[in-house]
């Protein structure tokens, strides 16, 4: 096999074999195969596309690339979930504890925020004392006992991800949905679960802005997830307007206390319950309607709440935190945004949202950037909302006031005025499974 | 300017600026681009190409990458000629010598074989003593004495070129047009003649193997000349069979110098009072039934031969070898290879017949390896003839006896038999000029 036939045969749109595939991953990975081969290769499948069973192989050559974690030593099913990342995405916080508090195990891998807001894990760093890095056999046990775990993602799983993406972020080489498939996929096979909810975000906060190509993408991660024998569901959600109110660490981890509590935003709750629901349904716990009554009597009992509180014990952090959220250092500084016009809020640029919140320092800006846990933003209105000149559209939280006048900036101009008023479209757009794709 | 940035605005199907293709060239030249990031802006070149202006400027910055030749001090206008190559192609050694002695100068730097056959300099330095590596300042005064000088490529003739070729060589990206286009034109831009007169081959034995893709690429060509402001004039020949009957080095001088004696091929004859005609017609020496009666009386009248004795001489060879062919070496060895069968030859694979003689060391199988100037093949049948069981197809030359068997398969299986007389096409297929394509 010669790279240099095999980026001619995908460059004249034919398929690559899985012994073809296996062999390039392998030799990539292994500095046989140059970047400059291998971007020709992404460019090529930029345009050519690979089919489900090639972009199946080739997840599945790039989760071997590294470590399988194996599961088998923690009973019963195990579910999975990932999102493809939005503005205010505290789903996971939730719903983890939601799906063990059910009986379903939760032992979840996660990643840092690669761009403007934060990842679960930079989320979850917001409690004092939790530890994230996490070896497997203590992983595997905390999982046993508690029935859920989210820690940190090992170094050594699905390199040839890390490798294949460093060199996409380079070469405009990103926005291919087999290598989008591929990239997440290869991460969630290696991770080792037996049941995977995909939450693929739609709008202007999204990396897929229209329903149509989150639906493709959905396809894909469905069928590869399917042709590893791994149950593999995927809901289709809102990210044009931010999930929930609040953007940033702790802000997003107090709100997302409140949404186990019951208190939590509309949206955010019903997101939650609905991903919730599936999850279990995907895990053989029953139909959905008997899954959405499960979740909600564990918000309603507090077993939910307390489920969190005893991951983040086990994991060394200050449960007395997940008790009380009062316990969470505030920001030394804070500052409305006031609104200099009336009008029915029509849209809202979310990706800028995001964008705002990174500059006040809860994202990272440049890979080195360092964390500011407190800082954030609390929206008071959102799309839909009718607001009155001289209300307060947002405030403002960080340690540092030089900072607000541009993120003001960037937050005003996100939202967008109407003089009608105007209908939300729903939070759940689609369903994609395995032999079936619904849309709402 | 970031890459990234133009390889996505190509990818996209977007033109790029002049400046961005000023600036990418250089900063690739001076190692400021990596080869993975150029490897997948080559191939969005492949998928979304580049319009004529792109296509200009690309060949523009890849010429001023090194030297531009400054011919200003050889008088009159010069004009040079290219050929995309082909199998038994000895054009530019009767060729360059009858345009001379027409009087137009001939200044041309001529390449080694790329592929299975040799090229010029290979075939040139069959005469012994003939000095190749001429500087400048000799090659001009050469120029003005005899009026024609072809030696090799100096080194810094657009470096960009040779990187990007040798990049294009590994990643599946040669086949583009105006990346095509823009490397053969780089160095007849850089090279400095006035008039260029491309000689675009096609067919089995071309780069090029149909009608309709020659055009193209010699359209591409023509407008980047003119663009540049040098008279540029293509003509489509026929490589569906080898030009002449001889292919190798010694082999090929030899005919070539009884092309020049008037006692040469039909078809190579042809090719060659074609082309040398329309180079005059380029250079403004008349409408071309004049140049085409001047070109015969050079070859009648012995000058053209004389002009290529005195070239031969200036440049430190042995002219007795152009006055008397008998002194060329012979092979060691020689094989008549007989036909097994009867019938028309309906189509000779060309490509082959070009493979057939570099086994036997005409040309070269890796770029370490050593010609052997003497070896090489004589046809003795070609497409339309017909053919005897037992009759001599082909004759086999050179030094070394266990390659003969090798060759001898390659070149039987290269001729295609047929029960039915066939005829062949014109050997001058299309005139691509600036305004105007003529189909023959």
């Amino acid at each position: 096999m010669r790279m240099y036939d095999l980026i001619k045969k995908k460059k004249e749109g034919k398929e690559l074999t899985k012994e073809e595939i296996n062999l390039m991953i392998k030799a990539y990975v292994n500095s046989e195969i140059p970047d400059y081969q291998m971007s020709a290769m992404l460019m090529a499948i930029c345009f050519q596309g690979m089919n489900d069973v090639e972009t199946a192989e080739l997840t599945m050559s790039m989760a071997k690339s590294g470590d399988m974690v194996d599961l088998s030593s923690i009973e019963g099913v195990k579910v999975d979930k990932h999102s493809t990342g939005g503005v205010g995405d505290k789903t996971t916080l939730v719903i983890a504890p939601i799906v063990a508090a059910c009986g379903v195990k939760v032992a979840k891998m996660s990643g840092r925020g690669l761009g403007h807001t934060g990842g679960t894990i930079d989320k979850l760093e917001a409690i004092p004392g939790i530890r994230l890095a996490i070896e497997e056999e203590e992983f595997f046990s905390i999982v046993n006992k508690v029935g859920v775990s989210v820690v940190g993602q090992s170094g050594n799983l699905a390199p040839a991800d890390k490798m294949l993406y460093a060199l996409r972020d380079v070469t405009a080489t990103v926005d291919s949905i087999p290598l989008i498939s591929a990239s997440i996929m290869s991460k969630k096979l290696a991770a080792g679960s037996d049941c995977i909810l995909l939450d693929v975000k739609t709008g202007s906060g999204a990396f897929m802005q229209t329903i149509d190509e989150s639906i493709e993408l959905a396809k894909r991660m469905v069928a590869i997830g399917e042709h590893s024998n791994r149950r593999t569901m995927a809901l289709i959600t809102d990210m044009d307007i931010p999930l929930g109110y609040g953007i940033g660490n702790s802000i997003e981890v107090i709100e997302a206390i409140n949404t186990l509590r019951g208190k939590g935003p509309k949206d955010l709750t019903e997101v939650c319950v609905i991903l919730a629901s599936n999850m279990l349904h995907l895990a053989g716990k029953g139909d959905l309607e008997d899954c959405e009554a499960m979740v909600l009597e564990t918000i309603k009992d507090g077993s939910a709440l307390n489920k969190l509180a005893q991951m983040v014990e086990a994991q060394g952090g200050d449960a007395n935190f997940i008790l009380d959220t009062n316990k969470f250092d505030k920001s030394k500084y804070s500052k409305n945004i006031i609104s200099d016009k009336a009008g029915y809020i029509s849209h809202m640029n979310t990706e800028e949202c995001g964008i705002g919140s990174m500059l006040l320092g809860a994202g990272r800006e440049t890979q080195e950037s360092i964390l500011d846990y407190s800082a954030g933003i609390i929206l008071n209105k959102k799309t839909g909302d009718y607001v009155e000149k001289g209300d307060v559209l947002a405030v403002l939280y960080g340690s540092d006031e030089d900072l607000f006048e541009k993120a003001e900036q960037v937050i005003k101009e996100a939202y967008i005025f109407s003089d009608n008023a105007i209908k939300n479209r729903p939070l759940v757009l689609a369903k994609v499974s395995k032999d079936n794709i619904e849309k709402y």
